[in-house]
């Protein structure tokens, strides 16, 4: 099965995201307004287990995350993605890179850039007016995440949680 | 926030349930297939911590959950929804109670009738086309679900998951 690692910002900040998600993003059905922190990665069932077990240590460690949607940013060229920018924080970064260390299933695809995705699979000049609009409109939003989730993958390309672990740590 | 408590089969069973759903039901992409244990209910922030620790004591009393979707139903005439039918276990019921007597919010809608949502919001004449096609292929599948989720709605409709329970007691 497909697994990938989020965290789920504030209802209020979901809800901001979802208000372009929903005109702008292909995968806006799939799963709510997230910040990806492991991408998709496959796990044999029998593997699941001592990874559940790894993502409760990692969770004990680490603090809930402070964040802050600071702008309204884009991927392009690389893709035409935009996003709402997450301020890179030592505590993100310490995270991610625990995860992917404890975790050594399939590596990081992109340099990691803390992001909620607000428009993907849009054309280069739907990319260039909507990204124009949203920058100006930006966004400043400060928020806690106090948990992050596992979720796997159906074969229809929407996720479903597995488990939930909160951040209860100092680090 | 408006939370609701559901319990998620595997993903062969949602990867079935889907292959309705994406068809026939006007919440397919608002959350994956699920067994609904208590439905939509108002929550003050302040009381969630209260909540959560009531679903962590209740989950640690009752067993993984054995369930078998034993054939397609429908609700009609009260709605036009088809469904996997679950058959109705003491687990299951017992859960139900005690999740409706411990969070004492919103008294249960109907009689509680274990099932998994494959149509819904379709007209009278398509209810009758569908359900009977669906009736004919029928469903036969088993399984255990060892978890509960705590699930909270979005202003757009779409459920994103709040904390989930492992079911790990002997009940």
């Amino acid at each position: 099965m497909k697994f990938g690692i989020v965290a789920f910002p504030s209802k209020k900040l979901q809800d901001l995201a979802n208000t372009y998600r929903k005109r702008y993003d292909s995968h806006y059905s799939k799963v709510t307004p997230h910040i990806t922190l492991k991408e998709g990665f496959e796990v044999n069932e029998a593997d699941i287990k001592v990874i559940t077990e790894k993502l409760a240590t990692i969770a004990k460690k680490h603090a809930p995350l402070n964040i802050h949607a600071s702008r309204v940013s884009s991927f392009f060229p690389n893709t035409n993605v935009i996003y709402f920018k997450i301020e890179p924080t030592e505590q993100l970064s310490n995270l991610h890179n625990e995860l992917h260390a404890e975790i050594n299933i399939g590596k990081p695809r992109h340099v990691f850039v803390p992001h909620i995705t607000i428009a993907q699979d849009i054309s280069a000049a739907e990319h260039d007016d909507i990204f124009g609009q949203l920058r100006m409109v930006g966004v400043n939003e400060k928020d806690t995440i106090d948990r992050i989730h596992l979720l796997y993958q159906l074969e229809d390309g929407s996720w479903t949680t597995y488990e939930t672990y909160k951040l209860t740590g100092d680090e």
